[in-house]
């Protein structure tokens, strides 16, 4: 029931000797999903000891470069290792046609399918969903049409309270609709709330990853409550006319929408390749959001389950 | 003056978390060429100091992702760091059209142009020449077309010995004719043959890249007297068939070739991702060349000046 983040690149567009472009994993009870691909990306998850024929789904938030040019070399390596497993890419138009650019040239003949799903950016849409998650979009403020995703655990199935079991010697099919939400009515006639029967057993558990963006007040708002949001800080506080005008975010700017959201903790990353130490900028974000820490390559985020 | 080799990646196809896909520069007289442009490459340029922005030229071997997947992000970076220099491509087609999806798609606005040469990989040509190289194609024996690149470098203007010009009070002018290999009157009417008055400071150096490539006793006789040779050998030498149906090459493939070339070194990589450690692969290369090297990421191999 594992719910974490797992970074594999910090940098921004410039690349640096030690950072990779931007590319995450989120594990989602077991099962595997990229969050954009960065040049590099396959490389950094055999790095981390993630494997990539385990990716469910691809979700890519803009057709910028440094966010997307490390699918097609891993869209080939998994190739190479044989998946037959279809792949989902969840990415701003026009991907379909990049998609149809590249498999033309260079992988022709996968043994799996590629399924893209166009991601309409103005909108706040449920994208992907299944017995444990929902993907959302956010949309976001950036220099081409942008997309940030929000991946929200399903509330996990009611647990009946055992002591409760044995005091009212309930049946197994009493247990199981109780499981189901139902109120319980005893061989004495006496009706048993739901409510008395049954807890929830944690809380569902939530991820934001917003980059690249402008400070937005609607995509924090959207993401109000989340246990952990990744938010770009591409530069220091002191530069905001520069994150104005390129579409990126100051530390402040990402501390600012975590706050906002009332997010739980916060992620900062896509530095600048100015900032040789990212510390300084995890600093200026705890000025204002005490609970940041930096995405550090090969580190993962746990969120731990909450009642 | 240098001419040294840099190896950037070694592994095949397969990346590794440890090997990159194939990428040199080669470094003619402190001009930077790219020989081949596997993920990453531009990455590991920053980490092994050299400065993209020196590139002068790039050679594709072929179009097969391992090759050229790390060029598009490459050209990206060049343009935001502001290149103005045409940057030329030589590569086998199509590559023109893949390299206008990349444009449409990334690079809609570059500072500088690209410019395309297609190769006939068929063919032993000269493809690019200025004032102290020359780079000719040599046509391979791959599954897709494919050219290996031979690396001349021009004969260094001659020397004029420093004794003769005093022991004849040689004029500057008859010094000057004498580098352009003219005879040279003396006041007597003596005529000094210019092979008297001069020598080469030094043998022009070459260096051959060969990959990817089933064994070619053509390719191999094309390289003849080569200083360095790079040719790959994607396979131990037990495993000649899986060679064969590939379009690779083993160990003894590698040295059978550097040894018919009559090659100075031999640099063998492209290494399948099942050899953990490749100096097993080495060593079954030096019982047939003996001086065979491992191409190991970050080194640089240099060609030295000889008599």
């Amino acid at each position: 029931m594992s719910f974490s983040v797992t970074i594999l690149g910090s940098a921004s567009a410039k690349p640096t000797a030690g950072r990779h472009p931007s590319a995450q994993v989120v594990d989602v009870h077991e099962q595997y999903y990229l969050v954009d691909a960065g040049e590099g990306v396959q490389q950094q998850m055999f790095r981390y000891g993630i494997n990539p024929l385990k990716l469910r789904a691809v979700f890519i938030s803009h057709l910028h470069g440094d966010h997307v040019f490390g699918l097609f070399p891993l869209l080939s390596t998994l190739g190479l290792y044989g998946r037959r497993t279809p792949l989902r890419i969840f990415a701003p138009a026009p991907f379909g046609e990049i998609l149809d650019c590249h498999l033309r040239y260079f992988d022709s003949e996968l043994p799996y399918s590629v399924e893209w799903t166009p991601v309409d950016t103005t909108a706040h849409a449920l994208l992907f969903e299944n017995r444990t998650l929902e993907v959302w979009s956010i949309p976001l403020r950036h220099r081409v049409p942008t997309a940030g995703y929000l991946f929200r655990e399903k509330e996990p199935p009611l647990n009946v309270d055992k002591f409760k079991i044995a005091r009212y010697a309930l049946s197994i099919a009493q247990i199981t609709a109780a499981k189901r939400g139902e109120d319980i009515t005893l061989d004495t006639g006496e009706v048993l709330p739901n409510g008395e029967l049954t807890y929830t057993p944690y809380r569902a558990r939530s991820y934001a990853y917003l980059s690249d963006t402008n400070f937005s007040a609607k995509a924090a708002g959207l993401c109000r409550g989340v246990d952990l949001m990744y938010h770009e800080a591409t530069y220091a506080a002191a530069e905001q006319r520069s994150a104005r005008e390129r579409g990126h975010s100051t530390t402040r700017d990402a501390a600012k929408a975590a706050r906002q959201a009332e997010a739980g903790r916060l992620i900062i990353g896509h530095y600048s390749s100015r900032y040789k130490d990212e510390q300084v900028l995890v600093a200026e974000a705890r000025e204002l959001f005490p609970d940041t820490c930096a995405a550090e390559e090969g580190k993962t985020f746990t969120i731990e389950k909450r009642r």
